[in-house]
């Protein structure tokens, strides 16, 4: 257990993922107007190796926020990078951060990724970055709330 | 030496860096419009510390381009990174792309990037990513004539 939040429905813990959290996970990830289309929870196979191979590398974490009930209401994955540039600044980075549809508005998200912030602190980064999809202008405004900057193009190619 | 490219000035390879070239990647991040108020050559100490780290894992890789006068012309930082989302696809990630003033428009970068999608799909990645700050719409377009989607918002915070 790294944290506990308070929120307007009880407490929620923060806790690095586990094996059998991995198909909570990817139905919050599917749960989504965008994921919905992306991610397949029939066959959870191609998402316990990912889940192994972030539980093997100390550079990546996997957390879940779960409720007293012990639901998973939250993910995000954290990951630090090494890098020359910003004057060989590490730099955490944010992906798949997601918090349940009926968990939101309470404080929960902020609460969450204000923790990310310390943590990449902890960690000696330099900064914290993420890509958000450009149809997703809530999230945008709430990472800007956040004291994040939409500075950039975030450009993907699929293979 | 992991390939060699045609240019219209001769041709130019690509290799890992070493760590006696962490001076010139360093010079070619500082020639640039915004890497110029950020980076520091008069210590190499953090460069350093950062090529050891980036040296290490074998997630990431730091590339240059080399001329025939044994000139770095071209760097850019490549890491494949695990994730639950897409189905459980690693990503391959371009960080600090640069190509020197004075080689640009010949084709060099194209082939470069060309090669890095090349080796992404050759290590298994579903995706290539990267972020370009917003006010480099010239590199916007670079990347999307080789067939990137200006998809995202890349989103950054300080600490």
């Amino acid at each position: 257990m790294l944290h506990t939040f308070t929120t307007p429905t009880g407490p929620v813990v923060l806790r690095e993922a586990r094996r059998e959290d991995v198909g909570q996970v990817v139905a919050l990830l599917a749960d989504d107007q965008l994921g919905r289309t992306r991610e397949d929870t029939s066959d959870l196979t191609p998402y316990l190796a990912a889940f192994d191979a972030i539980e093997a590398d100390p550079a990546h974490a996997l957390y879940v926020l779960e409720d007293e009930a012990g639901t998973v209401v939250g993910t995000a994955q954290f990951s630090v990078l090494p890098g020359l540039s910003h004057r060989g600044a590490s730099r955490a980075q944010l992906e798949a951060v997601r918090i349940a549809a009926g968990r939101r508005g309470g404080g929960l998200g902020s609460q969450f990724i204000a923790w990310t912030l310390a943590e990449a602190r902890r960690r000696g980064c330099g900064s914290v970055q993420l890509t958000s999809n450009a149809q997703r202008t809530q999230a945008h405004r709430f990472y800007e709330r956040l004291g994040f900057t939409a500075s950039h193009v975030g450009m993907k190619l699929a293979l």
